[in-house]
């Protein structure tokens, strides 16, 4: 019996015109990534499992998909386990590999790895898979691309100011116009907690705030108190639930709740800076907000914290975030390597350029001209000028079998080919080539040069490269 | 302690430069893959292990890597397999999902899962990694990359013509002038095995002739007759191993051997109307070859035979192959699928085009400019002008931090950037820039247009997209 064949939940087959648009994306990004310095590396699929195990928090490990070892493998099996049938115990004696989870910690080990070839600061960009075991719903995969933007080596303020122009830079290239780049600073988020007397309770803290847009202020603040956080000190978050204003305002509001804390004005201050090289530099479509409930849920975080939201009027999550954080690869023995880095979600970017109506017509790289097939002395004739069209650069292909014409032509319209060609006796003879413009109808007998430009200048055929 | 970090063996990582080279490599033969009208599809890293296991042979069970189930995995553990310690039948129990093995059973399996929604024939390429547990040896990796082309839904011979011209195409737009493309039939090794009586034995007969390059013919004859291949067969194949010339006369003696094998036959017609298609069409840069002793030790090609050699003197395995197979599907359920495809082999090329010193010198995407950064009122000026530089698709970037001078120009340096921007108090007020071109060490003070076309003007600016 033949297998009805399917491919695993949470993964996705990508047909052409999928194909295109997602590069299309990644070509945006890529050229963006580039010409503000950064360069492409590329890590293994899979990780020594150590590399990974440990990284993530227990339920990051959880969702790593480890690789059974090859031959054998249960020869090498923890006795103890074994014999208790202890699955979370006996995988590290049965699976020394796991794969890629995000490109973070791989990128922390290939800096360690490569110390000595890397010139510092590092700017380095990666665009690649990562697989998670997590249930899959709406918009969340098993497989799905990164693409990740980082600097390691330099504390400088410089590099948020940056990381803001590539976010407006990639968005606009895009025309995806509106984004809004919300920024946070953990130090603000720090030095909150200390005004308030829950400097020991900043992740419970960070993680209650951040659900402020999903749950509302009152549940935040239950949450709060069921972690622990005094009711006299979320009093003191009032003025903090009620900032609005533009960035500038925000700011003092911010001066007067940390006016205590040093830590809270350093964090202030970095958030000035950034402010001000915006305000001067300008942005072309995207917007720079305050958003002193930004965490990102995120433990690693010490300096600025980004997270970008589609345009208003899309009901989408973040399309992309970042931040620095002060010791990207201590885990591995290299420590005081300040970092700072941006990613974007390709997924969801998708969705929302759909959703919009934003892929160019001419994104899928789909064949302009078809040269339909009347038997082995037409075909040859026209594979010369189909080679002579490829040399143009125009996608050109001849119908494999002299099948009947109209089937040929079925083959042409379901393609959505915008042109054929028909070679008979009559045109080998004179050495043209009949061209139909398969959307309007109309036919021509050309010579090939002819054919060529008429080919070339048509608005199908502009994705040329 | 901290992890000594490392990467698992068989496994690379790229650097930039690597990873450009890489690319280009990718972009030249997509390109070529476009322009002859095939369109892009990506399949999922893992598939269900049941769509994988039983395609390749034991062997090929063996290699491919499998994917612990998530959880309390040993809940569902084939009790048998495991109180007996049976690594091999425990798998499946424990295992559902495996990587990729190679870009064909995914293709298959995706076509008859799509075959609704697709239009045949259908020209489909694939660029994507594959995983083997092989044992790692030079040029032999665990992860790496398999680009094919594949038309599936024709079974005409002008597929074949049109592969050999895009292995051409591709070879030549990489200027690795002289190639051979050696091509075989299926039919003609099935026509001869007939011709000695040892039509059962077709198999052994073609892995024994494929060896004929590495162990000569005495070993050759050796391997047969110890297949149980008689001697009186063995001595009929004497004007085999004689074979010489070009295409034309190598046909006649293949004419002249399989006179009475009407398979035989057929497969000498296919190769005439290829090579007669080829002489008219003309090749750029490559040689078409006929190579009887071509099997390429696949048990699935059912016609055309392909494999490319590296030009002459470059030591080096075959660089592509390829062939015909009359039933890509069947073993999803759908049948009378012909296919015929051809694949290039990255990482082989890869040392070819660095072995012969063929990679462009700008394929690397460097950066172009560096501005060196003396404080954050210089930073923010040069910040304009970089802005501007980006947007002409310029290369550039700020030295981060205002080290000293020697440092920042020792980074310019190690990293090769070209040309170097100084800004400082004079320049500011006279909103000019001091360009250096590091090359030659020659100095210029430059309004901002100047500055951008003396960098787009310059040698080093040609890889600007």
């Amino acid at each position: 019996m033949a297998q009805k064949p399917s491919i695993p939940k949470g993964t996705r087959d990508f047909n052409p015109e999928q194909v295109a648009k997602r590069n299309y994306i990644f070509s945006t990004v890529r050229s963006a990534f580039e010409t503000f310095g950064f360069q492409p590396i590329e890590t293994p699929s899979f990780e020594n499992s150590n590399t990974l195990m440990g990284k993530y928090g227990d339920e990051g490990d959880r969702l790593i998909f480890k690789i059974l070892n090859s031959g054998d493998y249960l020869s090498k099996a923890n006795e103890k386990a074994y014999s208790e049938k202890d699955s979370n115990t006996l995988t590290s004696s049965i699976s020394e590999k796991a794969l890629r989870y995000d490109l973070t910690v791989p990128f922390a080990r290939y800096v360690v790895q490569h110390q000595n070839d890397i010139e510092f600061p590092f700017k380095r960009y990666q665009v690649q898979p990562v697989w998670r075991a997590d249930r899959p719903q709406k918009g969340r995969f098993r497989e799905f691309y990164q693409c990740d933007a980082d600097v390691v080596g330099s504390d400088s303020l410089w590099q948020e100011v940056e990381f803001i122009q590539l976010y407006d830079t990639v968005f606009s290239a895009l025309k995806l116009d509106g984004v809004t780049i919300k920024i946070n600073n953990r130090k603000i988020l720090s030095g909150i907690a200390e005004v308030i007397g829950a400097s020991d309770k900043l992740i419970d803290f960070t993680v209650a705030l951040d659900k402020l847009d999903k749950i509302g202020e009152e549940k935040v603040k239950q949450e709060m108190l069921g972690k622990g956080i005094p009711q006299s000190g979320i009093d003191k978050l009032a003025p903090l639930f009620s900032i609005s204003g533009n960035f500038e305002s925000q700011i003092d509001s911010l001066k007067a709740i940390l006016s205590i804390s040093e830590e809270g004005k350093k964090g202030i201050e970095e958030l000035e800076f950034i402010n001000n090289a915006i305000s001067v530099l300008g942005l072309k479509t995207a917007k720079l907000q305050l958003d002193v409930t930004l965490a990102r849920g995120l433990n690693y975080y010490t300096g600025a914290i980004f997270e970008v939201a589609a345009p208003e009027g899309v009901k989408m999550g973040s399309i992309g975030g970042g931040g620095r954080y002060d010791d990207l690869t201590g885990i591995f023995g290299m420590p005081n390597m300040s970092g700072v880095g941006i990613s974007f979600g390709l997924d969801r970017i998708y969705l929302v350029l759909e959703e919009l109506n934003l892929f160019p017509e001419t994104v899928s790289k789909n064949v302009e001209v078809l040269f339909i097939n009347f038997g082995n002395k037409e075909a040859l004739f026209s594979l010369k000028a189909i080679k002579q069209l490829r040399e143009q650069g125009i996608h050109a292909e001849l119908y494999p079998d002299a099948a009947k014409m109209k089937k040929q032509m079925t083959h042409a319209n379901r393609r959505e080919i915008p042109f054929v060609v028909l070679v008979g006796d009559q045109e080998i003879n004179s050495s043209t080539y009949t061209l139909k413009n398969m959307k309007t109808g109309v036919q021509e007998k050309v010579a090939l040069d002819a054919l060529i430009s008429s080919i070339k200048r048509s608005p199908e055929g502009q994705f040329r490269t």
